[in-house]
């Protein structure tokens, strides 16, 4: 399968979860807590169904992790990540800030990801060996001289388990701005070269494998806060990064705990 | 002078100032830091400048304070209030988020208040004795039966001083969820109905002002954290609630402090 062929289909299935969505931004509808406490709401599970019947129909022996209906087929060489809205607390609250994630995993590596943003019509399409797109239009991150000129950016304090939020907070009195809130947005606005830095704890699979084609393909990077590459073993230990230049300072202020 | 006559001039402000931002949206410009730390781009004083040119010219006896340029003829019973893009930080890192916010103040007190996105397009005009309108449609808060229901607001956890953060906490613990960033944006989506309350500390005149007629004209409140209407004496710490059922549960958590 060429990749441009999956690139298609990956902007099909954005499209499709786009339409499942729109329709219930701001409206009323049902929100269940799971069993994790994170709210899931009909929209999540209408854009998640949609990404789903289209790739059954397309790409039947592929497999499909998706973050409300689980898994199909997982032992291919070839499995969609899905997270059909990433921010659905954003999403419930009504801000267009949210996302829909879909990526395409190659022996377990993301080689093509998505950040669809459907309500202001934004979308970010990253592929392997190819430059970040911004509804079509090729973006890079921005070169950072030193952590005091960056933009930290992470979705909120009570994502971080145990002491990791004062780890954060050391790296954010070195940034010369923290921005809140945002979720996958956050790592596409890397990738556009408005913010430096992104930094979160306890991310899960399809919340990560999409950001990765995103954000390298701008030129950033995404690690685990040592600096390795992002593995089940980084627990969602997540640095995204435009300048790569300044990925040391990071690692060395997170490593910091100022009551460990 | 007419409550019509004074929308109409604060919808054609907004339009002016809207027209003088969008071109620096996620483009290149300094930015600099003001005495307080925080930051001011070009995008700031031309937006200010816009407003001011339109006053001077159509209400040359009214006064202006604004956050950019200061105060002009501030001893009148009638005063406009300015904040050409409250939330900066995240006007710079590209989020459709920040808002330019224009109240008209007379005899202390906010009649008429703005909140304007320029965009996604999104304006909520509040005025004394009407209905807050969304885009020209009438919106209104909700309903809230128990704070476990509702969704919490605010900017972030830096901008709360001293003990202040901890006392968020307690409420944050209470309520369904919390949310962060967003700056005048949540209150706009507390008037529309999408979140159920917004508190903040330590803003000023500029930022409240404009987000008083909003949220009260769709039927929630706004007062500061011992229900007080606001005042110089408030020091900026603010709630805004869209069901005034609710605020006494508010102002009960805000009381607590785990470690003061």
């Amino acid at each position: 399968m060429a990749l441009a062929d999956d690139i298609a289909l990956a902007n099909a299935l954005a499209d499709a979860a786009g339409a499942a969505i729109r329709p219930f931004f701001r409206a009323r509808y049902d929100i269940e807590n799971k069993a994790d406490t994170s709210p899931v709401t009909e929209a999540d599970r209408a854009a998640e169904l949609a990404i789903r019947k289209l790739i059954e129909a397309e790409r039947p022996r592929d497999g499909i992790i998706g973050e409300e209906f689980g898994t199909t087929r997982e032992d291919t060489s070839r499995v969609w990540v899905v997270d059909p809205i990433d921010g659905t607390r954003s999403f419930i609250a009504g801000r267009p800030i949210f996302g829909t994630l879909i990526a395409l995993m190659q022996d377990g590596w993301p080689v093509l990801g998505i950040i669809d943003q459907p309500i202001s019509g934004e979308r970010w399409v990253g592929a392997m060996g190819t430059p970040t797109l911004f509804n079509g239009k090729p973006v890079r991150t921005r070169a950072c001289r030193d952590l005091d000129q960056a933009i930290l950016a992470t979705t909120g304090p009570q994502y971080f388990p145990g002491h990791l939020a004062e780890h954060f907070s050391i790296l954010g009195g070195q940034c010369r701005d923290t921005i809140w809130g945002g979720d996958c947005y956050n790592y596409a606005l890397v990738a556009s070269g408005h913010v430096d830095i992104v930094v979160e704890a306890g991310l899960k699979l399809y919340d990560i494998a999409a950001l990765v084609p995103v954000v390298e393909g701008a030129g950033g990077r995404m690690c685990d806060w040592s600096g390795e590459p992002l593995t089940d073993a980084s627990e969602g230990n997540v640095i995204a990064i435009g300048d790569p230049a300044r990925l040391d300072d990071v690692i060395e202020a997170l490593s910091h705990c100022p009551t460990c």
